[in-house]
């Protein structure tokens, strides 16, 4: 029988801690390790991905760019190849932030396979939420403006998984943009 | 290599769904789902379990009790075995909170070995925290009669598993209730 290992739930626990303080940006004001459980469960459920260090990455995908943690720390605490696909999946924040947006779709196809299922995941996870909801203090037109280019980073990605990019394609059917 | 069940993924994302809107005592508010996550964590890192279904019902332990879910709904996405460990570390909170936790002490005995994995795993993560906080609201009495409430509980609940047992004498030496 499948179990998880360990090291999971540590990963499990250490994204959960570090991210306490976070609220996602729904009305309801979620919490943020919700977002970051999502997307590991989009990968194992709805993809079908048994790696579990790519399951891993995924909780701890914004822990680095959003907390005080750092790739010194997710490496000493989870090894060299989860901290590799973690710092692939992270923004430089000293960037602003149409740069960092920039950068995502010029990035994007030079990552790993692995790396990409995880921005694949996350875009999903981001694109549903924006579906129902829009953030606190965001304009329509910036909702708007989201899908566009999440689509850009998305055609970027392709080819990598395609049951995720078929849940895009839904998205952005519905948006009018494919 | 371990990995966790897609099953588990689902259990996982269903517990921080149902828990998103609830928030913990400590003076932070971390988010309810911390707690739940921290029992199952304990059970496999410290307590070295292997039992899914056991580390599964650790993430539901208080989704009955304290969402809008139900025992039938619990059985439908999770099966009958989760559910009975589920409804083992229930209380009724249709009871006023004096008669509950009178009820804790008088039934633990009676629970299954692996019900009682959970509650003493709940418990230590909820003793842990004392230690470190007084909750929202709490008065120092109150939080020192937890202690000795909790006490009674797990002397109910011996020759389960050492580790944890230790785990939670350390403490209660620590409140010189030992």
């Amino acid at each position: 029988m499948p179990h998880p290992s360990k090291k999971f739930m540590e990963c499990l626990q250490y994204a959960a801690h570090k991210h306490r303080d976070q609220r996602r940006k729904d009305p309801q004001e979620s919490p943020y390790v919700n977002h970051v459980i999502n997307v590991s469960t989009i990968l194992a459920v709805e993809a079908g991905i048994e790696d579990e260090n790519v399951l891993m990455a995924a909780l701890l995908h914004d822990v680095v760019e959003d907390t005080d943690a750092s790739f010194a720390d997710v490496e000493e605490l989870f090894g060299g190849d989860i901290c590799s696909l973690v710092r692939e999946v992270t923004d430089d924040k000293t960037l602003e932030k149409q740069q960092r947006k920039r950068l995502q779709i010029a990035n994007a196809a030079k990552t790993s396979s692995r790396a990409k299922l995880i921005k694949l995941a996350d875009k999903l996870d981001n694109l549903r939420d924006l579906q129902i909801n829009t953030p606190r203090g965001w304009t329509e037109e910036r909702r708007v403006q989201y899908f566009v280019w999440a689509k850009q980073v998305v055609d970027q990605l392709r080819a990598t998984n395609s049951i995720l990019e078929e849940e895009l394609d839904k998205i952005f059917k519905e948006q009018g943009l494919l």
